[in-house]
């Protein structure tokens, strides 16, 4: 089968349409959440998820934190189903994220938050799961069924529908124009198809990575490694650089590949720093960035054809990073569709 | 030099002293926090840590939430020290927890806690740091000087630390007493180092692998997958088994080496069940567990001397893997006590 005639080439592909379908659809019902949040004057957040939808929770912790001055904590499913000792969620919005709606773990902490009485949202693919009867809101990610196992317009629906909470509770004119931009600028993003295309090659045979990111794109460099374990087989692991330089720098000898995720805003110094520091010890960086100064000091750079701000740009960092890890496994001839020993559905207890 | 003349031996060795040391010095202390929590009528925790201190954090989200009903979120310290957005912390307790104390985006998180007048708190060796001048409490490790690179006894003491809390917030005899014997269970753990020696030599040249734990024992899988990448420069990535099978599964075909930190209590027969998915796929299976019948699922067994209730696990289980780092370090001849490109005192901003 040709490249694009898979699933997954398919639906990378569809993430605008699907963006922009979600943007017009479920606008008033997230208003209505956020004017629910601000009566409750809840102050911090609960999400559960796993996976890919766990990657978009990681975002939520920076957006909601940056512009709403909400804490969010990831939830720890197994004090609720295995250890039947969930923690006090008190005044907590407590937000349940998948695709399928059909974990049965993730389920069981939005039901507990429920029975405590605390304030429930359900962001899932498929609006009449399990999971989704645990909400007291439901917002649908409109993204259409997603036939390949690995997750990816999914994922950037999740993802834009936090961003249209965080614009929603902030009542902010300017964020909600920049939201409005996003569908062009991932619609751009698929440009670069060809040059990653010409590059994975080089990576035929490697047989390990690391992905730097942070702050908002710390949920990127998650997302991209899972996609690269999923696709490729290869150990890609994740981690934040100030984390990184923590102990894991000692992986790091001549010729071993970082790939670093260094959009502009606040956090571009940090990570051309730490790029310079992988220099030093002679890593093979691969960068993926707007910013030509970033991108002259890699090893191979890979260049995001346009720019958006900070907060909105994990939306439009990840579609390289799925093209990258699709086209890796498709040089590598494997199943891009159906990745050995997954199925589309996982059900953890 | 010899390997028992290494400081990271030595350090591995004084565990047991450390740990009685620390509970004989601080329980007041820690009884006095538990009562200010109390008055407070904290419900949520934020802690802020990096590296080693970070894994202690994932740690106290499950002891905390289990026994205590707290619900812990680990912090984003870029919000604080990068992009100057500081999340609401509202009637939270802020804790930060570092070895040196030093490292200048967890004293962000800390300071911004007590400017907005949340209950902050400090776990640390080094009771003059810059974190610990923003702690209303401050608890010592009482751990003594750490000389090798590699954390070791700070990491079990601040674990310990963290389960005197959950005791002094129960006032749980049971738990009180159960804590008491946590000395003499790390001392009967160092007899596995002699096992440990002989099995280290068949993964001189292993590359990659992954290492499994969950719930409790979460913090274990972090914290061993660290101390291998630290000290053997060996990607190994931490994995909790539920979010394994969301994507990672992939990775495994025939001999790749999966290390399962399996101890009794309630989750085991998931970790087992586990095991046997990996087994179907003919991975090589290191166990650390005190389960005969988990233990005989392994290729490579690695028997826990001493039960120990499951929460306090994390505190046994950590030393027969911070002994396969620094002994499948030795194999490889690398330097135990200064691995290449780390410094004691990390200082990310």
């Amino acid at each position: 089968m040709s490249l694009k005639e898979t699933n997954l080439y398919r639906e990378i592909h569809a993430q605008p349409a699907a963006l922009s379908l979600l943007l017009a659809s479920e606008k008033e019902n997230i208003q209505v959440l956020a004017q629910e949040i601000k009566k409750r004057n809840i102050s911090y957040v609960v999400i559960a998820a796993r996976g890919t939808s766990d990657n978009a929770g990681r975002y939520a912790q920076y957006v909601l934190g940056a512009h709403n001055g909400l804490m969010v904590a990831l939830a720890t499913p197994s004090l609720f189903s295995i250890y039947g000792q969930p923690p006090q969620l008190g005044n907590a919005l407590v937000i349940g994220i998948s695709q399928s709606g059909k974990s049965p773990d993730i389920v069981s902490v939005v039901a507990e938050a429920r029975k405590q009485g605390a304030l429930t949202a359900v962001l899932t693919n498929e609006t009449a799961s399990d999971l989704a009867a645990q909400g007291d809101f439901v917002i649908g990610l409109h993204a259409g069924t997603e036939l390949a196992v690995a997750a990816t317009k999914t994922y950037t629906t999740e993802l834009t529908a936090i961003a249209m909470l965080s614009v929603a509770l902030s009542e902010d004119r300017k964020l909600q124009e920049e939201l409005g931009e996003i569908v062009t600028a991932v619609d751009s993003t698929l440009t670069m198809f060809n040059p990653i295309a010409a590059v994975v090659q080089r990576y035929r045979y490697m047989e390990q990575s690391v992905i730097i990111g942070r702050g908002f794109n710390y949920a990127t460099a998650f997302e991209m490694a899972l996609k690269m374990k999923e696709l490729t087989y290869t150990i890609v692991e994740p981690y934040s650089s100030a984390d990184f330089e923590h102990g894991p720098m000692a992986l790091i000898e001549p010729g071993f590949p970082v790939i670093v995720i260094a959009p502009q805003g606040k956090m571009l110094h940090k990570l051309t720093g730490f790029i310079q520091k992988l220099r030093d010890r002679e890593a093979e960086v691969i960068a993926i960035s707007d910013s030509a100064q970033t991108l002259a000091l890699a090893r191979i750079p890979l260049a995001l054809p346009r720019s958006v701000p900070e907060w909105l740009s994990p939306i439009t960092t990840i579609v390289p990073g799925q093209m990258f890890a699709m086209l890796l496994a498709h040089a590598r001839d494997y199943d891009i569709d159906a990745p050995r020993g997954l199925n589309k559905v996982t059900e953890t207890h």
